[in-house]
């Protein structure tokens, strides 16, 4: 077996989580772009939620990375409604194009965030855990809400694709 | 910001994704603790998959982890079934008990081999990539291959769930 220099492989780490976020937003927007406003506007299954609630979903969650990493949100809005609120319960939601803009910009703005930050930084505690707990507790740094996250995204986007007609 | 001394970091991305695996696989473990044999031979939406056989599909995928870490497979009979045979394309497929033993056994197998990889092994190449291309794509590592099974789990965690009643 190689001997690997693992004082290299911070980096290495940094890029494979975010190579998996990219990849998987990725997956989410071209399923967006197969999928009418009509179909969005469906449950994914009899009785569950429907399409525009689990994008503004996954928005809300996206958005709600910045405060982790030190940022603004960019979409308080959308935690409301798609978040605290079960969907069907009130109809006082975004439209479905509003929903899609918020996941466009919260998406682009986090992605050019990200391209800034540090593995140094990386490897810092996220805005959630004290100090004292960091200290105990290495792992809970802001690149483990993304690594968290990208999870997240993989669990609704199996729910989502039930949205396309079967083959 | 602190200086967070890189060198020391390696160990600690292995916990965060190992974690991660164990978090996903413990969640699956919940459900099918929640679920009867007769929720897991019902399809999770109408016309898609059946319960049983996304279990036995991501047992399949677990099991064909390690071949990725230098290891045998235990359970290479359910790839055939439950990889590269859609649901409902035939009944010879082993029983939902036969399923939930595999998934126990490849699941434990799989925790066991982990624990006992070293930091600087899992940032070794996995075996299904050349020593030429893991020089220019480090991130190519067996650590990796764990970091996108836990997502993949999720994808059909989510699907998997809609076998529950609606609350």
């Amino acid at each position: 077996m190689t001997e690997i220099n693992l004082s290299k492989q911070p980096e290495i780490f940094v890029k494979m989580v975010l190579d998996a976020w990219h990849s998987k937003t990725g997956q989410l927007d071209k399923l967006m772009s197969e999928l009418s406003d009509e179909q969005l506007l469906q449950e994914v299954s009899p009785g569950r939620n429907r399409g525009i609630y689990l994008l503004g979903h996954l928005t809300a969650l996206a958005d709600s990375i910045f405060p982790l990493l030190g940022y603004e949100k960019l979409a308080e809005h959308m935690f409301q409604p798609f978040v605290l609120t079960p969907d069907k319960q009130t109809d006082a939601i975004p439209t479905i194009q509003d929903v899609k803009q918020d996941w466009t910009r919260v998406k682009t703005k986090l992605a050019e965030k990200m391209a800034t930050i540090s593995a140094n930084e990386w490897f810092q505690k996220h805005t959630n855990v004290t100090a004292e707990d960091f200290e105990k507790e290495p792992y809970r740094n802001k690149l483990n809400v993304v690594l968290s996250r990208v999870s997240h995204v993989d669990y609704h986007l199996g729910q989502l694709q039930f949205l396309k007609p079967k083959q």
